[in-house]
């Protein structure tokens, strides 16, 4: 649905949402069961839930577009992942809880190695430790450029995020990432004068860095590359557009992050799911809409750990008794994109989706898992349809036309 | 499919088309069955129908979109109901048969209750009797303002129509229904320079109306309402888009006045099924295209009626025989959204459709019922690309490209 159309057509109700998502959630069968991660696990609940709710495969982006968490999140969230773009350094800042002002750019940084011609021979500095990094960032923090404010902050290993604060600064940098070995970093470059700007700013800053690393003997990690230039998009933000009062249960910095971007208020819940519907539970009355983020899944088919990914949802599925206690008048099972353990990354694949409700149209009862999904009511469709779905079920959406 | 490639790719044919609308076609199940009204209903010849056809869910305007009668029908005719939209006052004014020109503007009007300091303490007048309110809109038409011409059309009980007509008159006109009662009537509003024009002559209208109900001692019905103020929207022509001459079969008059919109003639059938039947069997060689209308299946469901809808279904499954007689090349039967008797009310489910010809791809046979039609060869699909299907079969549609 439109945002427009969405704002015109929208209105306030007592009903509540719940959306659980199961980061990775979809996956595929390995040769040796020929089954997926979920047709392996043993899970009761969602089995149960999927009885009584009605299933569907969501497609994050596209037809074979591959998301990252950034565009599978935002289209559970309503928004087109194609029209908002949220770029890399803001998702990278965002993940360490780095505020983020309107005149700020952000970037994603590596720390590489160079040779004695300044060639990259390691784009990841061999993946120096955390600290060791954050002893660089130190030293790189000294740095001083007129006319704009740097900040430096590691992020993880090699990683970390420089933002630029000043008036007037554009977004639109070539990145100074090669992408190959044996060859030396490239200048930054700007498209419009507003993004010239910043080039140029950027380009003293790798300067000034590389002078300061060369002085201080560091020979790991005496180069960098950045990419990923990019402000903090003005998202439309859910409650005016909804008009819903959202609250994000996420424990990781980077969904807690883009929800806050999408207008949700981040509730405190470091300590995994209990905590977070227990929060759910003490702030049911204070919001409409509940985003609930679940990591495990899709950290266990990252690292290609299919029994992992099992126990994942196993865990996951006996939480659901509490999530369902919560009482919601429309209840979501979702994920962000597929993780399936087989290809240890994520994919383009449509992703498992349920959706429980008193106007729940009923399909077959055969479980939740991949194919079941794409065989119930909902067949295959748009994520971006998940928010305006939901929307109707909860009743607040009013009728289109006369 | 848009107009302009189906101008394009369309070319006449001898082949006929019949599309039968049952109005609020789909439905949800029961909890004491577990089962929709068609599941329930005794529809035998649906069902065969159903076993020799091609059978989809439309999707009227979008996911979680509940339609009204307007956007409903516009799809199933090929228009997208986002581009082409008809404003309430012009519905209202098609469903009494007023012929609107293109220079009216129409509004839907009701009759309210004001308190002595002009508050309105009933918005419906406490739904008066069509009667009554004959007797006001006599009243109301001796009003003369200079430069506009108004006709005051009684609709039932307390609704009216009011249609000013008028060179430059613009339709962007605000409500002057405070949309809460203990609040006055608002004087309208114009967006533009037509419009603002247009809101002048409404104001002037409603305080002569105001002092007119108050002379008269009117108690009950001594203030009014007017909202949706829109002009009739210029719909290209399917003769014109799609080669086609069409016939509109319809009992009411909102279904006729959309049908002629689209340019389809209306022909006289105030005797329902049978003697719609009759009038296309009459008719059959002055058209191609043919729209049935079906009104009891959406009345049952807007009453909540269950038992009511499966008996609509039944009865109208007691006409397929005599709807396959008339040797439509291409049969269609389809819902302009779905009216299910649980929810007592219009909804955003996709509605079940099937399509019969020659060139029929068939699926398998499990009667005719929401999930069998979702489940079929054409799955979920727009409502909007049901005409250019039924071309396609109708042999109607040239190749595109070579």
């Amino acid at each position: 649905m439109k945002l427009d159309l969405a704002r015109e057509l929208s209105q306030t109700a007592s009903t509540k949402i719940v959306l659980c998502v199961l980061d990775g959630l979809g996956g595929l069968a390995r040769s040796s069961s020929g089954k997926t991660e979920l047709e392996e696990a043993n899970i009761p609940n969602l089995d149960q839930l999927a009885a009584e709710s009605e299933l569907g495969a969501t497609m994050p982006v596209g037809v074979g577009i591959t998301p990252g968490s950034g565009p599978g999140h935002l289209a559970l969230f309503g928004y087109d992942p194609l029209e908002f773009d949220i770029g890399r350094g803001v998702l990278e800042a965002t993940g360490i809880e780095f505020q983020l002002g309107p005149n700020d750019v952000a970037a994603r940084g590596n720390f590489c190695t160079l040779d004695s011609n300044g060639e990259i021979i390691d784009r990841r500095a061999g993946r120096i430790e955390s600290s060791h990094s954050e002893k660089i960032v130190e030293l790189l923090r000294t740095i001083q450029i007129e006319g704009v404010d740097l900040y430096v902050e590691p992020v993880r290993e090699h990683r970390f995020v420089l933002v630029l604060r000043g008036d007037g600064l554009g977004e639109s940098v070539s990145t100074t990432d090669p992408q190959i070995e044996g060859a030396k970093p490239i200048p930054a470059q700007g498209r419009d004068p507003a993004s010239k700007k910043t080039a140029e700013y950027v380009n003293s800053f790798v300067s000034a860095a590389n002078d300061l690393l060369f002085e201080s003997g560091e020979k790991q990690a005496n180069g960098l590359i950045l990419r990923g230039f990019a402000k903090v998009p003005l998202l439309p933000q859910l409650d005016d557009i909804w008009k819903l009062r959202c609250a994000a249960l996420a424990v990781y910095p980077m969904y807690r992050g883009l929800a806050s971007l999408a207008g949700m208020e981040t509730l405190a819940c470091p300590g995994g799911m209990a905590e977070q519907l227990a929060v759910a539970r003490d702030r049911w009355n204070d919001f409409d809409y509940f985003f609930v983020h679940y990591k495990k899944t899709d950290a266990a088919g990252e690292d290609g750990d299919f029994e992992a990914k099992i126990k994942a949802l196993e865990e996951f599925d006996k939480t659901i008794p509490a999530i369902r206690e919560l009482g919601a008048d429309v209840l979501m099972i979702a994920g962000d994109h597929s993780t399936p353990a087989v290809l240890a990354g994520h994919s383009w694949h449509p992703v498992p989706f349920l959706i429980n409700s008193a106007n729940t149209s009923l399909g077959e009862a055969c479980g939740f898992s991949e194919n079941s999904c794409r065989l119930g009511s909902l067949g295959t469709f748009s994520a971006k349809e998940v928010l305006p779905l939901a929307m109707a079920h909860a009743g607040r959406l009013q009728k289109y036309g006369a």
